[in-house]
Formats: structure tokens, sequence, C-alpha cells
């Protein structure tokens, strides 16, 4: 066993679950600086934040017919927001906002992969169709975002940044599509697409590629 | 069998009933009320008001996977709530806007409380863990509201008004909770926790409690 | 058999399904308009078509509790709103949104006619009471296009435009009604169903009927 298949392995084991909590906090960190922009109370940053959070898997696991919820089935989670609610209540202030948002797109894009992966493996696995599984995928980590937004009256950022990030959960589900059809084991096709959607996603921010523009 | 044992037993018996149309009643109102504001036609102020008097509680059951809906179950608010909108249209005038709102206040802290508890309720009653039960205890009142905002394009109230609404919504489902635990029967633990919540919110009114500000 | 017989056999045989794909197509049309005037990219785009051609039939069968959807039995659907994306970002400029638009009623027509009359039989076969199938009938062919206007931070049309258009698929719904009770097939009711909604709306159009309004 080479250093590489440690690698790997290690990062099966660990590096998914750990992925997915950084990812998560980058998604609740997102709406919580939505709320805060948008100078809502306690209440309404709770329930931008939850919506930021798990707005999209919810949504899912209802057109798939799926329960329980991640938020069901780890509520742990709810207090992490509360709490993350409170002491953005206590500390957070205007000036924070920017800066914590720029550095907020390297986290987050952990969230895009893992988020994506498991969304078009869970679609795949409760037999859905290819397109469908694909379709799961990009709504998986894009709906949370687009929740957040549209409750505070806002254009889905989703719907009109011109960046490469639903986009990528397209082409990302379509290669967790074609493992799954070459027989490799689900653990093995999650791990290797949230790993190439992540490193998609870092190449889309630093190196600035933009989706083609509408010329109306 | 004293006369504080009687009134309890009337208000299990009648009492929650009543509260509960006091409840719907308010809930559409506040719907027909944004409806008028917006100017929005026959169609608009039906959906509106569909939405603020049942939307809380469809959102709900579709978490819970749990059919029928209330509004199903009890086809005749259809007929009311489109009653109201065609009574709404012949008399209902700009200068009566703003009196019906501030007068709605004390008939929708029926709606918090009974709604708020009922939610709570039914969902331990569905098996789910304490704070799942606590979040459809504040989803019922509260969402109501909220689709009824986003789908006329304002932020939600209970975002960013400050008052202490689904706060209660929330502090309550714990009690209801704690009653469960106690092995109470789920009707006492409905209507202790509706009654305390509608006295907290009507306290809540009348001494102008405010939720702790955001300084963005 | 003469051949009055004979049209209204085609039309139950193959009238019904062209009606439903041109009706997809201008529902399709109107979110690719919105996503154009809001200045939207490739992924609003396509989430936008996507909920206008579909949003009011997935909510039904949430609501209804009913699997597949129809984009799931009907994935080559996906496939076109993604062509017909690409497409208009190659070729729609904004001097096309206008006209587009207007001639856009009429293939729009067949859609309301088709979707309440299907969606109202949908839920008649489910057992729902009347009332409830009625109301699925009006959600199935307007929540698309709410769904569609709500995402993008507007108003939703079918509230304020004062057109008979939900209140077509109402009425419509109850004929449908009339009609199973009578014990018609379900395919005739929904023929006839349609049919008749597609000549009211048309009607709507040519006349330009309104509906009362209100005066605060």
């Amino acid at each position: 066993m080479n250093s590489s298949q440690n690698a790997a392995e290690w990062f099966v084991t660990y590096g998914l679950q750990i992925f997915e909590i950084v990812g998560i906090l980058a998604f609740a960190l997102s709406g919580l600086i939505e709320a805060a922009r948008k100078k809502l109370d306690l209440v309404g940053m709770a329930i931008v934040t939850g919506l930021a959070s798990f707005g999209g898997g919810t949504l899912r696991d209802i057109l798939l017919d799926r329960r329980p919820f991640f938020w069901v089935e780890h509520q742990e989670w709810i207090w992490v927001i509360l709490i993350m609610c409170a002491l953005a209540l206590l500390f957070m202030r205007a000036r924070h906002l920017e800066p914590t948002e720029r550095s907020m797109q390297w986290p987050d894009a952990l969230g895009l992969g893992i988020f994506a992966a498991s969304g078009t493996q869970i679609a795949i696995t409760a037999g859905m169709p290819a397109i469908i599984a694909v379709v799961m995928g990009v709504i998986t980590p894009v709906f949370g975002g687009v929740l957040r937004d549209v409750v505070v009256n806002q254009i889905p950022r989703a719907f009109n940044d011109h960046q490469p990030y639903a986009v990528i959960a397209f082409a990302g589900g379509w290669l967790i599509v074609l493992m799954n059809a070459l027989g490799w084991p689900a653990i093995w096709a999650v791990s290797v697409g949230a790993f190439i959607m992540i490193a998609l996603r870092i190449s889309a921010i630093v190196f600035s590629w933009r989706l083609p523009t509408w010329r109306v």
C-alpha cells in the first residue's frame, strides 16, 4: 500500500466528514451574512441561516420523498445554528461582513463538492435515472442559497453571478453517474466526484472563470 | 369539582376549537390586508389569504410527510376564504386596512398559541425528537406569514419586526415537550401550552417587549 | 360514425398530447423571457424556465404525495429545456422579447386548458373531494408562473393582472367534477374540460375580459 492509497483512504474515512462540516458552516455563514445585511432580527437570522445550510438538501429529499432530513437525523446542527446566530448578534459587526464573505469562498467550495456529490449519489441509489440524479446533485448545493436569497427579497445570486457553480455541480454529477455505471462503489464515486468538483470550483475562483454572457 | 376545574374542562372541550377558528380568521385577514395593500386582484387575494391561513401548517405536514392537510380535512375553510375575499372586494376600503390590522393583533395571538402548541404536539406524536418538534411548533404559526410576505415580494415581517412571536412559539414548544415528558395527556399539554403562549404574546403586545437588536 | 365524432376521437387520441407539448413550450418560453428580462445567466435561465414549465404540476404532486413527477417520467423535457436555454443564449435578443411574449398568449391558452383539466382529474382520481380537486386544477397551470415570478423577485402576474386565467381553471374544474359525477370516462372529462377552458381563455384574450377591480 503506497502513500497515495493511504491518503485516499484517509479522505474517504475522515475527509468527507470534515469537508461536510466545513461546507455546512460556510453555507450557514452565507446565511448569517445575508441576514446581517438585511438587518434581520434573531428570528430572521436563524431562519435564513437554516435555509442556507439545509434548504437544498431538504428540497431534494422532499422531491425524492425521502426521510429523515439531514437536520432531523443530526439535530445537533440546529443548536450549532442557533448558537452561531447568538454569537453573531453579540460579536458580528458591519465591518466583518465583507471580509467574512470573501474568505467564505474557499470553505464554500468544499460544500459545493460534498453536497453535489452526495446529492447525485443519493438520487442514483434511490433508483432515479441519470439526468434526474444530476439535477438533484445541482439542487442540493444550489437551492439553499436560492431559498436564502428569495426569502429576503433578492434575486438569487446563483441566477445571475455568471460564476461556474451550479455548472460544476452539473458536470460533476455526470462524472458520478459515469463512475456508478462503471461499477465503482458509491463511497468512491462520491469521494472522487467531490474532490474533482472542489478542485474545479477553486480553479474557477483563482482564475476568475465566467459563464458565457447573455447578450439581450 | 370546583369552578376552576370546570373552566379548564370547558377550555379543553370548546375553547381550543373557538381559539382555532378565531386564529385562522386572524391569519386570513392578515393575508387579505396584505393583498389589498399590494392591490392584488381576486386571484391574488385568494392565494395570499390561503397561504397566510394554511401555509405554515401545510409546510409542517409536508416536512413530517403527514396527510391529509388541515384544509383538505376541513374543506369548508376554502369556502370561508373565498367568501372573505369576495366580501373584502365589495366592502373593504383603504381606510379600513390600518385599523383592521391593529385590532387583528389580539385574535392573532390566539392563532399563535393554538398553532404553535398543536404543531409541536403533532410532531411529538409523530415521534420527532424534542428540538425538531419545537422547530415544527415555530414553523406552524410563523411560516404562513412568511409565505404571505415572500410571494408579494416583501421581506417577511417575522424576520425583522423584533417582536417576540416566533420566540414565544420556541419557548412554548419546550414547555409542551416538558409536559409530554412528564406524562401529561396531549390535550392538556396543548391546552396549557397554548394558554401560556397566548398570555405571553398578549403581554408582549401590551408591554411592547422587543427582541435584542442586531448592531450591524 | 359521423365526422364530428371522428374529430372528437382524434382530439382525445392525439390532440391532448399535441396541446400538452405546445402548452409546456409556451410555459417554458414565459420562463425564458422572464430570465432574459432579468439578465440571468445560463443557470438562472434553466432554473426559471424549469420552474415555469413544471413548478405547478410538481407542487400539485407534492401536495397530493404523488410520484413520479412529470419531469422524472418524461426526462426528455429536461433536455428540451436545456437546449432551449442554450439556443436562447445564442439567438434571443432584447427586441425579440416583447413580440415573443405577445404571441405566446395563444399557445399558453392550450397549456392552461390541458394542465387545469388534467390537474383536476388527477386529484379526483386520487380520491380528493371536489373543492380540493378544483384547487389542484388551479394550482397546476398557475403556480409555475407564480414560482417563476417569485424567484426573480416580482409580484406574480397571476396575482394582479386582472385577467381571467386562474378563474377559468376554477370554473373549468367544477365542470370536470360535474362530468365525473355524471359518470363520464376520465379521458372525456379531461378533453371536454380542456377544450372549453381553452375556448374561454381565447375569448378572454380576444374580447379583453377583465376581473372585477379591487377599489382600495
